[in-house]
């Protein structure tokens, strides 16, 4: 092997979250890591790591979802049979072996300076809901939350005070010893069509269950069971009271993660998130 | 009962075909016709036979189906508790008892010129094609087809000569003493994103497999196996050859039927397609 670091490949994956039990690997079940790293190995003949950009929960979805692996520079040569420079001939055979519910949609080898989880400057995920029965899209249900009739300028009114760097502890569960710091640069709530509302939800990073806190909290408002004001004194109070609810994992996207441009940049990055949230 | 006539109700229905063995009701299969006609006897205390606009094959979408049904003005009335001249309490309990997979997303009294299936003017509908891999997203597999790339300008060439009113015997599964000439208003064909590829198909009515098979031979057209003017003599032909695939029913939507304004209109209608097409 021609040493772990010259052979960092990046991958980008879309999945249908709903035959999963999530991200990580766990034994006996069926996963996204599982089915990618079982694929990886049968290709490359050898186990192979994955590190992800976000690890979804449960029934949670990805367009956009990112991961690295190393490899040495022959075995990706060996996937294309010849001397290649280039993620195609993985991308295409780990496609090959997939199932369906979960792609490669690109890939490209990187520096070493990359990491899909730490490099990554923010994460945009959305959330989709139909709050009335014509909206309820049968075709869509997989991946769109049926509720009651929202008010979606109140969820805007009570999500503006929520942006910035906070400590968002009461829309976490908290991980031990883990900080709960995370800064909100993106928390939009709009009609996107008759019966439909969408939120676009951005931050450097999220800690367990924030996206889905974020929106039930809003969905309470905007059902009319909390006022505005309700989520920034949540926020402020430091504690998840039981009013607010996880929505459901199944009307979540994770979008896009986003990364600084060249090796030194995103090495600078990784670094400084290492430390932060290491 | 006050007479047939007098409770004609019309519904609009959507459904994820993905789960039923098509529209028409079949002695142990579940099928949308039969899910929606147990829901009405449970709830009308009655068997009420449903007419369809569109009889969908197996594994077909809806967002735009409409059917009928006749109920006494009291049926109504018993439904919402009070004297009611609107569907809405029907339109409500119905959804309540129905599966998710299909919904009924809106419905009103009607006259009795009103005919789901003959008073229609055109029926629309709309396939989904993703061409290239970095398309292939599988939260939309269970509407989406996916194929090799396709040359969407050779295909819509293709189709501009097959508009207006012809036998299409040769785009369908002929039943025995039915007509196929059939009257083609639109078919669209347009890139709607990168690695996507969208047809609209609008007709006075459709025969058997009718979408599937012009989507099939306009694919083979954007995959280069065909020349531009195959589907033009296919049709002169008036018999179908085998080159002529069924695109898989996956892929296609109902997405509206449109009808006269008004009873008489409606009437009219109905009775000019009843001697056209009976």
């Amino acid at each position: 092997m021609n040493g772990r670091a010259s052979g960092r490949v990046r991958l980008e994956l879309a999945y249908d979250g709903g035959g999963f039990h999530g991200w990580a690997a766990q034994p006996g079940l069926r996963t996204v890591q599982g089915e990618l790293e079982a694929a990886l190995e049968r290709l490359i003949r050898r186990p192979v790591p994955v590190t992800v950009a976000g690890r979804t929960d449960a029934g949670v979805h990805a367009r956009g979802q990112v991961v690295h692996v190393d490899l040495a520079q022959g075995e990706l040569a060996r996937l294309a049979g010849r001397a290649e420079v280039s993620a195609a001939p993985l991308v295409r055979r780990l496609n090959a072996v997939l199932p369906n519910d979960v792609r490669v949609t690109g890939g490209e080898p990187v520096g070493d300076g990359f990491d899909a989880r730490f490099a990554a400057l923010w994460r945009r995920y959305r959330y989709r809901i139909a709050d009335q029965p014509v909206a309820q899209d049968p075709i869509e249900r997989g991946f769109t939350w049926w509720t009651r009739p929202l008010e979606a300028e109140a969820m805007a009114r009570a999500a503006a005070p929520l942006l910035g760097e906070h400590d968002f502890a009461a829309f976490c569960v908290p991980r031990a010893g883990a900080s709960t710091v995370r800064t909100l640069l993106e928390l939009g709530v709009r009609r996107s069509g008759p019966g439909r509302v969408e939120f676009t939800v951005k931050a450097d990073a999220f800690c367990h269950h924030m996206v889905r806190f974020l929106v039930g909290a809003l969905a309470a408002v905007g059902a009319g069971r909390q006022g505005a004001d309700w989520p920034e004194r949540v926020l402020a109070g430091g504690e998840r009271p039981p009013q607010v609810q996880l929505a459901p994992a199944h009307g979540l996207v994770l979008e896009e993660v986003a990364y600084p441009v060249g090796d030194a940049a995103q090495a600078a990055q990784a670094a400084r998130a290492r430390v932060y949230r290491g």
